[in-house]
């Protein structure tokens, strides 16, 4: 039976702030990202969510981003090779120390925001990210972009890689992810959604902005539970894949 | 041959800021107390610091703080347990991380400044302190102020424990400091030091503020090296334990 | 024509995080606090709140707290008088600049969370807190709980100001709110608090939670905009203050 | 008779964290940039160096950056225009708190780090910086660097302007300063040094890497106090103007 993980990016919550739906998502994906404090989430955040993922039987990575709490990380930094592999560690193990706490045990890492899309086109960086991961624990899984500098390097390291696809956005001919600036960048028609995942993962292709076909793998899909919309199309999503045998799980 | 550990505080520097004089304390102590980002030490200094630490053979420890860069950490904070709990494994686990990756093991666990301070007195929070670090990792030992309730509450929880002396503190009939803020709270002379010092560590002994003398248990000893004068009194200390036959060790 | 005033804290968001109610609650009040970056808000939250409003016509104080945003300004830190005076300085003038250049005039400080409560209480911290305003503009308000040393130190100080009252809080006998720990701290029934806050304006009386009545100054009323409860107990002051023919207006 | 201002970052010290050499430094120069809090400086730093400027009757500017104090304010951010406005409306505003409480006049912004030199060349994000001082306060002067899109911004604007050359830095043929990381950038030489201010301020000329000599306005002079070299780099420039009856003044 074909198989395939669903992440979502959870426990982005910070002090007094609640933000996203965690309890609603959860129970629609295979794999939690869970923020480590740095971008969002605190230490009680952090606790309380991988207490819940293990709870619900979902596996779980950490999601690691810039120190930019006002910025939620998504603002892109001048950070050097020696900051990032110290901001990985430093973020990877703090989580870690939650998931071991409560018995668990961490399957993956996919950094957040500007990170991963600074990790996805600059192949040092990128570097620089899997050898942290790799130095603190080679039995991690790298998350990255499908085709990024960020899957290449984390191969060239000796990690092992799940390539991440985007159900609701479109692609450049090169595989990158269309700026969400651009006209088109987002899709929101569910059908249509529900199509494209469905040929990532059982053709390896996915149509692209200009319309020819690309290759792209897909080990893991990530949505998002945000809005009643965003949570409708998880549905969807799950669906889909129920009805065309496709198992949801994690990728280890 | 009896012997006794001298700890001392490291890693407190941030971004550009720096603080303190780890080079020439490191060579004078048998552990480290590594500050982890709360109330001093950022990823890049912790990676560095726990480096040095390894090179010089030092045993290290995590020296987890309250939340609080601008009053560094040293000033007391409403934390609830839950949040305590969190903090702790936060901090710890993330020290640990560095550790790890530079092929080290976390020897012990001292809490820093007001933490530490409110620790010595309120079981209960102690007992949070306690228990967070056994989840974590039971092999720690659990650094505090001799007979404070920090001490206590982590021999209940069924840690290993180092009681830790001030060289240069006055103590109170009941074993507490004598808080900064009296006179005679802070002693200067280096030869009285280093007689107290020898007299804790031998007798299990010292003169309190009134005169007479307490039990105290001296597994440990705090020493700075902000300026020249706290170096020379580590050395005297050094100097004084080498002519006495007590050799300076790590408690493991 | 008898008048008060109706205040509540606005622009709690930070970043993505999105906090309060701020387009409802604003049409039913006559002051709005704004967070000033401490405990919560950010410059561009800031921003923004002051700009809509002085599009409301709502008048604008700054509500500045304890640096502490993983707490949200509610844990008590034990921060020096100096400390305290810089801490308000900087908020209020900050917040004073967007009003300036949006073209406003800041009316009032009202401080947050622990700051108040400590406020409350502590006549030193109250008169720190009092100096620190009227050295920046001696023309502000004050807003202090009634009765407190807040308000205390204000007048001694030279300052205006305003006594706030709880609509929804029980009130112990000596003019103190009970703590939210006790039992029947909070009043849910809305036709007792509307009852209870007619009688502390008209006749400067509110009933303790022992039985008795005790003298209170009604300046200002605290409501809160958070749930849809809390918006419609906001709604029913407002039309009981209009039946009994008291004006909702600013305290200037 | 000719005059110049000689200008220098003060008040980067952080809570514990000490930074720099203010005391030395301010006696040997006439503008003050005080950092606001975001990248260094805290409220009550930021208090005493106000304190401190005004006593030694040195002119005194705010020294706004951008939100890292763990980078210091040096990495680039991808901050939106809005997002930038309101960081300078909030720094400035907050530090001008102080200056007014104290009874002194802000004369001047001059942003930090990396905001610094993006606005050097970016005109969009010049103007964004430019239009909030002037809505902030029109009466303010800009200080950018010599011949940067800062400074067009600011005159666009209608801000006045203060335009500011480095006495240790070499130039590049178009006016820009030669990065750092390239040979020659700095230059040691402190007759070399003195020769080029002189030359900057009566001349308006340098000689570039290249060795040829490009127009350059020169309002203010950037030194630093860090180092007893740096100090005594700032003596060498003084005693030059001196001799040759050049005042060391404010630009105001």
């Amino acid at each position: 039976m074909r198989k395939v993980d669903l992440n979502s990016d959870l426990g982005e919550s910070y002090g007094r702030y609640s933000c996203g739906n965690d309890y609603e998502v959860i129970k629609r994906i295979s794999s939690a990202n869970i923020a480590c404090g740095f971008h969002a989430g605190d230490p009680v955040v952090m606790e309380k969510t991988v207490k819940f993922a293990l709870e619900e039987g979902v596996a779980i990575g950490a999601h690691p981003g810039l120190p930019d709490l006002m910025g939620f990380g998504r603002r892109r930094m001048e950070v050097s090779l020696e900051e990032v592999r110290a901001y990985l560690i430093y973020q990877v193990a703090a989580l870690d120390g939650f998931v071991k706490t409560l018995g668990g045990k961490l399957q993956h890492v996919k950094p957040h925001g500007a990170l991963y899309n600074m990790a996805a086109s600059d192949y040092n960086l990128a570097r620089a990210i899997a050898e942290a991961i790799y130095n603190l624990n080679s039995e991690l899984v790298l998350v990255g972009l499908a085709n990024s500098e960020l899957i290449k390097a984390a191969e060239d390291v000796g990690l092992r890689t799940a390539n991440e696809v985007f159900a609701d956005r479109a692609y450049t001919s090169d595989g990158k992810l269309l700026s969400r600036r651009e006209v088109g960048a987002v899709i929101e028609d569910g059908n249509v959604i529900a199509k494209r995942v469905l040929k990532m993962i059982v053709e390896n292709k996915v149509e692209t902005i200009t319309g020819e076909e690309i290759e792209i793998k897909a080990d893991t899909i990530c949505v998002h539970g945000d809005t009643e919309a965003a949570l409708a199309l998880v549905e969807q999503i799950n669906q889909t894949l129920d009805e065309n045998d496709i198992e949801v799980a994690p990728f280890l």
